[in-house]
Protein backbone atom coordinates (compact mmCIF):
# COMPACT_ATOMS: atom_id res chain seq x y z
CA UNK A 1 0.00 0.00 0.00
CA UNK A 2 2.01 3.10 1.01
CA UNK A 3 1.59 6.89 0.44
CA UNK A 4 -1.04 6.50 -2.04
CA UNK A 5 -0.77 10.21 -3.95
CA UNK A 6 -3.17 11.95 -6.64
CA UNK A 7 -0.61 14.57 -6.94
CA UNK A 8 -1.31 14.38 -10.90
CA UNK A 9 -5.20 15.14 -10.53
CA UNK A 10 -5.35 18.38 -8.66
CA UNK A 11 -8.21 19.47 -10.93
CA UNK A 12 -10.52 16.97 -10.21
CA UNK A 13 -10.70 16.30 -7.02
CA UNK A 14 -13.84 14.83 -6.57
CA UNK A 15 -13.40 12.32 -9.03
CA UNK A 16 -10.90 11.00 -7.17
CA UNK A 17 -12.14 10.96 -3.83
CA UNK A 18 -11.91 7.32 -1.80
CA UNK A 19 -14.32 5.97 0.45
CA UNK A 20 -13.13 3.25 2.87
CA UNK A 21 -15.50 1.01 4.69
CA UNK A 22 -16.90 2.30 7.75
CA UNK A 23 -14.58 1.00 10.57
CA UNK A 24 -11.33 0.40 7.80
CA UNK A 25 -8.24 0.04 9.36
CA UNK A 26 -4.98 -1.60 8.10
CA UNK A 27 -4.52 -4.40 11.27
CA UNK A 28 -0.50 -5.48 10.10
CA UNK A 29 1.17 -4.73 6.43
CA UNK A 30 -1.36 -6.55 4.06
CA UNK A 31 -3.89 -7.21 6.17
CA UNK A 32 -6.96 -4.80 6.53
CA UNK A 33 -10.19 -5.22 8.76
CA UNK A 34 -13.64 -2.99 7.80
CA UNK A 35 -17.46 -3.53 8.20
CA UNK A 36 -19.25 -4.56 4.86
CA UNK A 37 -18.27 -2.65 1.95
CA UNK A 38 -20.68 -1.15 -0.49
CA UNK A 39 -20.27 -0.28 -4.30
CA UNK A 40 -18.87 2.86 -2.85
CA UNK A 41 -16.19 1.17 -1.06
CA UNK A 42 -15.29 -0.35 -4.59
CA UNK A 43 -12.35 2.29 -5.57
CA UNK A 44 -11.00 2.72 -2.47
CA UNK A 45 -10.59 -1.21 -2.30
CA UNK A 46 -9.19 -1.83 -5.84
CA UNK A 47 -6.23 1.07 -4.16
CA UNK A 48 -5.46 -2.11 -2.00
CA UNK A 49 -4.89 -5.03 -4.46
CA UNK A 50 -6.66 -7.19 -2.56
CA UNK A 51 -6.25 -10.57 -3.59
CA UNK A 52 -8.65 -12.42 -0.71
CA UNK A 53 -11.39 -11.65 1.49
CA UNK A 54 -12.18 -13.16 4.56
CA UNK A 55 -16.08 -12.80 5.42
CA UNK A 56 -17.27 -13.97 8.84
CA UNK A 57 -21.15 -13.46 8.50
CA UNK A 58 -23.51 -16.89 7.37
CA UNK A 59 -25.35 -14.60 4.90
CA UNK A 60 -24.92 -15.14 1.03
CA UNK A 61 -22.10 -12.53 -0.28
CA UNK A 62 -24.56 -9.89 -2.03
CA UNK A 63 -23.75 -10.16 -5.99
CA UNK A 64 -22.54 -7.00 -7.17
CA UNK A 65 -19.71 -8.06 -4.47
CA UNK A 66 -19.47 -11.18 -5.96
CA UNK A 67 -18.92 -9.24 -9.80
CA UNK A 68 -16.12 -6.52 -7.82
CA UNK A 69 -14.16 -9.80 -6.41
CA UNK A 70 -14.63 -11.49 -10.10
CA UNK A 71 -13.45 -8.66 -12.02
CA UNK A 72 -10.54 -7.53 -8.99
CA UNK A 73 -9.72 -11.42 -9.11
CA UNK A 74 -10.45 -11.62 -5.32
CA UNK A 75 -10.90 -14.86 -3.58
CA UNK A 76 -13.72 -15.42 -1.42
CA UNK A 77 -13.43 -16.87 2.14
CA UNK A 78 -16.52 -17.23 3.96
CA UNK A 79 -16.67 -18.43 7.61
CA UNK A 80 -20.62 -19.02 8.88
CA UNK A 81 -20.35 -17.35 12.30
CA UNK A 82 -23.81 -15.67 13.74
CA UNK A 83 -23.69 -12.46 14.74
CA UNK A 84 -24.51 -13.46 18.75
CA UNK A 85 -23.24 -16.64 18.72
CA UNK A 86 -22.41 -18.21 22.39
CA UNK A 87 -19.08 -18.40 23.14
CA UNK A 88 -19.05 -21.61 24.37
CA UNK A 89 -19.89 -23.44 21.08
CA UNK A 90 -17.22 -25.31 20.03
CA UNK A 91 -18.55 -24.16 16.25
CA UNK A 92 -17.30 -20.82 16.98
CA UNK A 93 -13.49 -21.92 18.59
CA UNK A 94 -13.07 -23.90 14.81
CA UNK A 95 -14.51 -21.16 12.17
CA UNK A 96 -12.30 -18.44 14.05
CA UNK A 97 -8.91 -21.21 13.89
CA UNK A 98 -10.00 -21.90 10.18
CA UNK A 99 -9.85 -17.77 9.58
CA UNK A 100 -6.81 -17.57 11.06
CA UNK A 101 -4.94 -20.10 9.10
CA UNK A 102 -6.57 -18.75 6.15
CA UNK A 103 -5.55 -15.02 7.60
CA UNK A 104 -2.09 -15.82 8.46
CA UNK A 105 -1.19 -17.33 4.78
CA UNK A 106 0.50 -14.46 3.41
CA UNK A 107 -0.61 -16.11 -0.05
CA UNK A 108 -3.35 -14.87 0.76
CA UNK A 109 -2.31 -11.28 1.06
CA UNK A 110 -3.40 -8.71 0.60
CA UNK A 111 -6.24 -9.82 2.84
CA UNK A 112 -9.59 -8.01 4.09
CA UNK A 113 -11.58 -9.39 6.88
CA UNK A 114 -14.99 -8.57 7.35
CA UNK A 115 -17.97 -9.06 8.86
CA UNK A 116 -21.11 -6.66 9.10
CA UNK A 117 -20.00 -3.47 11.24
CA UNK A 118 -15.94 -4.68 11.56
CA UNK A 119 -16.83 -5.05 15.31
CA UNK A 120 -17.80 -8.06 16.85
CA UNK A 121 -16.51 -10.88 14.87
CA UNK A 122 -13.81 -8.89 13.09
CA UNK A 123 -12.59 -7.99 16.44
CA UNK A 124 -12.66 -11.67 17.72
CA UNK A 125 -10.32 -12.63 14.50
CA UNK A 126 -8.11 -9.68 15.11
CA UNK A 127 -7.61 -10.50 18.62
CA UNK A 128 -6.78 -13.45 18.09
CA UNK A 129 -4.48 -12.80 15.76
CA UNK A 130 -2.82 -10.34 18.33
CA UNK A 131 -2.28 -13.19 20.68
CA UNK A 132 -0.88 -14.85 18.80
CA UNK A 133 1.62 -11.85 17.93
CA UNK A 134 2.57 -12.34 21.77
CA UNK A 135 0.34 -8.63 22.46
CA UNK A 136 -0.44 -8.38 26.52
CA UNK A 137 -4.20 -9.42 26.78
CA UNK A 138 -4.99 -5.56 28.00
CA UNK A 139 -3.62 -3.91 24.49
CA UNK A 140 -5.89 -6.71 22.84
CA UNK A 141 -8.68 -5.30 24.23
CA UNK A 142 -7.87 -2.04 23.92
CA UNK A 143 -7.77 -2.39 20.40
CA UNK A 144 -11.01 -4.86 20.47
CA UNK A 145 -12.85 -1.79 21.90
CA UNK A 146 -11.76 1.08 19.72
CA UNK A 147 -13.29 -0.28 17.07
CA UNK A 148 -16.95 -2.04 19.28
CA UNK A 149 -17.03 1.45 20.82
CA UNK A 150 -20.32 1.61 22.66
CA UNK A 151 -21.11 -1.59 21.40
CA UNK A 152 -18.26 -3.68 23.00
CA UNK A 153 -19.29 -7.17 24.33
CA UNK A 154 -17.65 -9.14 27.37
CA UNK A 155 -18.42 -12.57 26.37
CA UNK A 156 -16.14 -11.50 23.06
CA UNK A 157 -13.15 -10.41 24.87
CA UNK A 158 -13.97 -13.92 27.25
CA UNK A 159 -13.43 -15.74 23.98
CA UNK A 160 -10.73 -13.76 22.77
CA UNK A 161 -8.72 -14.80 26.38
CA UNK A 162 -10.12 -17.95 26.62
CA UNK A 163 -9.19 -18.69 22.82
CA UNK A 164 -6.68 -21.90 23.17
CA UNK A 165 -3.22 -19.92 21.85
CA UNK A 166 -1.21 -23.20 22.10
CA UNK A 167 -3.50 -25.50 19.87
CA UNK A 168 -2.36 -22.25 17.61
CA UNK A 169 1.11 -22.68 17.71
CA UNK A 170 0.04 -26.69 16.75
CA UNK A 171 -1.66 -25.25 13.32
CA UNK A 172 1.10 -23.17 12.43
CA UNK A 173 3.51 -25.92 12.50
CA UNK A 174 1.19 -28.06 10.08
CA UNK A 175 1.18 -25.26 7.22
CA UNK A 176 4.61 -24.94 5.29
CA UNK A 177 6.28 -22.34 6.17
CA UNK A 178 10.00 -20.85 6.42
CA UNK A 179 10.82 -18.27 9.58
CA UNK A 180 12.48 -15.00 7.93
CA UNK A 181 14.41 -13.45 11.20
CA UNK A 182 15.51 -9.99 11.22
CA UNK A 183 16.43 -9.52 14.48
CA UNK A 184 17.13 -11.69 17.56
CA UNK A 185 13.28 -11.88 18.38
CA UNK A 186 11.14 -11.27 15.31
CA UNK A 187 10.05 -13.79 12.62
CA UNK A 188 7.60 -13.30 9.60
CA UNK A 189 5.47 -16.19 8.42
CA UNK A 190 6.65 -17.16 4.99
CA UNK A 191 6.64 -19.47 2.32
CA UNK A 192 9.54 -20.90 0.48
CA UNK A 193 9.64 -20.41 -3.34
CA UNK A 194 6.26 -18.22 -2.62
CA UNK A 195 5.91 -15.39 -5.38
CA UNK A 196 4.51 -12.82 -2.86
CA UNK A 197 3.59 -10.57 -5.36
CA UNK A 198 0.06 -10.83 -7.02
CA UNK A 199 0.45 -11.34 -10.78
CA UNK A 200 -0.61 -8.30 -12.87
CA UNK A 201 -0.98 -7.36 -16.39
CA UNK A 202 1.53 -5.40 -17.73
CA UNK A 203 0.76 -2.98 -20.58
CA UNK A 204 3.52 -0.93 -22.36
CA UNK B 1 6.35 -5.73 10.15
CA UNK B 2 4.51 -8.80 9.42
CA UNK B 3 3.33 -11.53 11.47
CA UNK B 4 5.31 -11.63 14.53
CA UNK B 5 5.67 -15.08 16.00
CA UNK B 6 7.55 -16.41 18.97
CA UNK B 7 6.30 -19.98 18.45
CA UNK B 8 9.51 -21.63 19.82
CA UNK B 9 9.54 -19.58 23.13
CA UNK B 10 6.01 -21.62 23.95
CA UNK B 11 7.22 -22.40 27.37
CA UNK B 12 7.97 -19.02 28.74
CA UNK B 13 5.24 -16.94 27.23
CA UNK B 14 5.47 -14.51 29.87
CA UNK B 15 8.45 -13.39 29.23
CA UNK B 16 7.61 -12.73 26.00
CA UNK B 17 4.21 -11.27 26.25
CA UNK B 18 4.61 -7.73 24.18
CA UNK B 19 3.06 -4.02 25.36
CA UNK B 20 2.14 -1.81 22.63
CA UNK B 21 1.58 1.85 23.83
CA UNK B 22 -1.98 2.86 24.09
CA UNK B 23 -4.00 4.08 21.33
CA UNK B 24 -1.25 1.89 19.31
CA UNK B 25 -1.89 1.29 15.99
CA UNK B 26 -0.64 0.97 12.48
CA UNK B 27 -1.35 3.86 9.73
CA UNK B 28 0.21 2.49 6.54
CA UNK B 29 2.99 0.61 6.23
CA UNK B 30 5.89 2.10 8.50
CA UNK B 31 3.39 4.26 9.83
CA UNK B 32 2.73 3.66 13.01
CA UNK B 33 0.75 6.32 15.75
CA UNK B 34 -0.21 6.04 19.46
CA UNK B 35 0.64 7.59 22.88
CA UNK B 36 3.01 8.58 24.73
CA UNK B 37 5.26 5.31 25.21
CA UNK B 38 6.65 4.38 28.39
CA UNK B 39 9.77 1.91 29.01
CA UNK B 40 6.96 -1.23 29.56
CA UNK B 41 6.64 -0.46 25.76
CA UNK B 42 10.08 -0.32 25.00
CA UNK B 43 10.38 -4.49 23.98
CA UNK B 44 7.36 -3.63 21.60
CA UNK B 45 8.80 -1.09 20.10
CA UNK B 46 11.68 -2.28 19.09
CA UNK B 47 9.94 -5.32 17.30
CA UNK B 48 8.51 -2.00 14.80
CA UNK B 49 12.49 -1.57 13.67
CA UNK B 50 11.58 2.47 13.79
CA UNK B 51 13.90 4.53 11.69
CA UNK B 52 12.47 7.72 13.63
CA UNK B 53 9.73 9.02 15.94
CA UNK B 54 7.77 12.04 14.87
CA UNK B 55 6.62 13.71 18.48
CA UNK B 56 4.21 16.31 18.19
CA UNK B 57 4.60 18.11 22.07
CA UNK B 58 6.30 21.04 23.24
CA UNK B 59 7.48 19.13 26.14
CA UNK B 60 11.31 18.25 26.46
CA UNK B 61 11.40 14.27 26.03
CA UNK B 62 12.32 12.13 29.00
CA UNK B 63 15.92 11.05 29.79
CA UNK B 64 14.59 7.17 29.39
CA UNK B 65 12.90 7.46 26.22
CA UNK B 66 15.75 9.53 24.76
CA UNK B 67 18.11 6.64 25.69
CA UNK B 68 15.65 3.63 24.40
CA UNK B 69 15.79 6.29 20.96
CA UNK B 70 20.38 6.31 21.05
CA UNK B 71 20.22 2.32 21.80
CA UNK B 72 18.45 1.56 18.80
CA UNK B 73 19.62 4.23 16.41
CA UNK B 74 15.88 6.12 16.24
CA UNK B 75 16.05 9.93 15.08
CA UNK B 76 13.39 11.87 16.93
CA UNK B 77 11.64 14.89 14.86
CA UNK B 78 9.94 16.80 17.78
CA UNK B 79 7.34 19.76 16.80
CA UNK B 80 6.12 21.61 19.59
CA UNK B 81 2.28 21.70 19.44
CA UNK B 82 0.75 22.83 22.08
CA UNK B 83 -2.41 20.53 23.62
CA UNK B 84 -4.95 22.81 22.78
CA UNK B 85 -4.25 25.32 20.28
CA UNK B 86 -6.14 27.34 18.76
CA UNK B 87 -6.76 26.26 15.05
CA UNK B 88 -6.63 29.85 13.22
CA UNK B 89 -3.23 29.85 14.18
CA UNK B 90 -0.79 29.68 11.53
CA UNK B 91 2.01 28.29 13.58
CA UNK B 92 -0.22 25.00 13.97
CA UNK B 93 -0.51 24.77 10.60
CA UNK B 94 3.17 25.05 9.98
CA UNK B 95 3.85 22.71 12.63
CA UNK B 96 1.54 19.98 10.69
CA UNK B 97 3.03 20.78 7.48
CA UNK B 98 6.59 20.73 8.73
CA UNK B 99 5.34 16.94 10.68
CA UNK B 100 3.62 16.12 7.23
CA UNK B 101 7.13 16.49 5.08
CA UNK B 102 9.11 14.39 7.62
CA UNK B 103 5.69 11.77 7.93
CA UNK B 104 5.87 11.58 4.06
CA UNK B 105 9.52 11.39 3.60
CA UNK B 106 10.08 7.10 3.42
CA UNK B 107 13.44 7.93 4.49
CA UNK B 108 12.24 8.42 8.24
CA UNK B 109 10.58 4.93 7.90
CA UNK B 110 9.50 3.27 9.77
CA UNK B 111 8.05 6.01 11.81
CA UNK B 112 5.72 6.70 14.83
CA UNK B 113 4.05 9.50 15.74
CA UNK B 114 2.76 10.23 19.13
CA UNK B 115 1.92 13.12 21.19
CA UNK B 116 0.20 12.64 25.04
CA UNK B 117 -2.46 9.88 24.14
CA UNK B 118 -2.53 9.41 20.85
CA UNK B 119 -5.79 11.30 20.20
CA UNK B 120 -5.79 15.00 19.14
CA UNK B 121 -2.42 16.18 17.97
CA UNK B 122 -1.41 12.48 17.04
CA UNK B 123 -5.08 12.33 15.12
CA UNK B 124 -4.38 15.44 13.29
CA UNK B 125 -1.58 14.53 11.52
CA UNK B 126 -3.04 11.37 10.41
CA UNK B 127 -6.38 13.45 9.25
CA UNK B 128 -3.66 15.67 7.30
CA UNK B 129 -2.40 12.33 5.70
CA UNK B 130 -5.48 10.69 4.41
CA UNK B 131 -6.56 13.93 3.02
CA UNK B 132 -3.43 13.99 1.00
CA UNK B 133 -4.49 9.85 0.57
CA UNK B 134 -7.19 11.48 -0.95
CA UNK B 135 -9.64 9.99 1.25
CA UNK B 136 -13.24 11.06 1.59
CA UNK B 137 -13.59 13.81 4.72
CA UNK B 138 -16.56 11.19 6.42
CA UNK B 139 -13.72 8.77 6.96
CA UNK B 140 -11.50 10.66 7.66
CA UNK B 141 -13.50 12.08 10.81
CA UNK B 142 -14.30 8.59 11.60
CA UNK B 143 -10.90 7.61 11.92
CA UNK B 144 -10.00 10.75 14.38
CA UNK B 145 -12.87 9.82 16.33
CA UNK B 146 -12.19 6.19 16.53
CA UNK B 147 -8.79 6.93 18.64
CA UNK B 148 -10.40 10.33 20.58
CA UNK B 149 -13.31 8.67 21.50
CA UNK B 150 -15.31 10.82 23.74
CA UNK B 151 -12.81 13.31 23.80
CA UNK B 152 -13.08 14.36 20.41
CA UNK B 153 -12.56 17.71 19.42
CA UNK B 154 -14.95 20.12 16.76
CA UNK B 155 -12.07 22.30 16.33
CA UNK B 156 -9.48 19.26 15.49
CA UNK B 157 -11.77 18.15 12.30
CA UNK B 158 -12.40 21.51 11.40
CA UNK B 159 -8.25 22.10 11.17
CA UNK B 160 -8.70 18.85 9.42
CA UNK B 161 -11.41 20.53 7.04
CA UNK B 162 -9.50 23.00 6.55
CA UNK B 163 -5.91 22.28 5.80
CA UNK B 164 -5.21 23.35 2.48
CA UNK B 165 -4.54 20.37 0.66
CA UNK B 166 -3.40 22.13 -2.68
CA UNK B 167 -0.11 23.88 -1.18
CA UNK B 168 0.65 20.25 0.78
CA UNK B 169 1.22 19.38 -3.03
CA UNK B 170 3.25 22.03 -4.13
CA UNK B 171 5.63 21.37 -0.98
CA UNK B 172 5.66 17.11 -2.19
CA UNK B 173 6.53 18.87 -4.99
CA UNK B 174 9.41 20.12 -3.52
CA UNK B 175 10.99 16.60 -1.99
CA UNK B 176 12.54 14.76 -5.00
CA UNK B 177 10.73 11.80 -5.38
CA UNK B 178 9.62 9.69 -8.26
CA UNK B 179 6.88 7.85 -8.64
CA UNK B 180 6.12 4.26 -8.30
CA UNK B 181 2.98 2.43 -10.02
CA UNK B 182 1.16 -0.50 -9.21
CA UNK B 183 -1.79 0.53 -11.24
CA UNK B 184 -3.17 3.03 -13.71
CA UNK B 185 -4.02 5.46 -10.45
CA UNK B 186 -1.95 4.61 -7.81
CA UNK B 187 1.48 6.12 -7.04
CA UNK B 188 3.93 5.55 -3.69
CA UNK B 189 6.25 8.08 -3.12
CA UNK B 190 9.50 6.82 -3.49
CA UNK B 191 13.28 8.48 -3.51
CA UNK B 192 15.39 7.49 -5.98
CA UNK B 193 18.69 5.16 -5.33
CA UNK B 194 17.38 5.62 -1.75
CA UNK B 195 18.07 2.20 0.01
CA UNK B 196 14.99 2.13 2.43
CA UNK B 197 16.33 -0.62 4.71
CA UNK B 198 17.59 0.67 7.80
CA UNK B 199 21.13 -0.26 8.13
CA UNK B 200 21.40 -2.96 10.31
CA UNK B 201 24.60 -4.80 12.31
CA UNK B 202 25.38 -8.47 11.41
CA UNK B 203 27.21 -10.42 13.44
CA UNK B 204 27.69 -14.55 12.65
Amino acid sequence: MGLILEVENGDDDNDAVLVPPPNFAMVEDCIFRSSFPTSSNFPFLQTLNLRSIIYLCPEPYPEENLEFLRSQNIRLFQFAIEGKTDVSTPILKDSVMDALKVLIDVRNHPVLIHCKRGKHRTGCLVGCLRKLQNWCLSSVFEEYQRFAGVKSRTMDLTFIEMFDILSLSQCLYSIIYQYHGYGSKKRRLLYKDENLQKPRLTSF
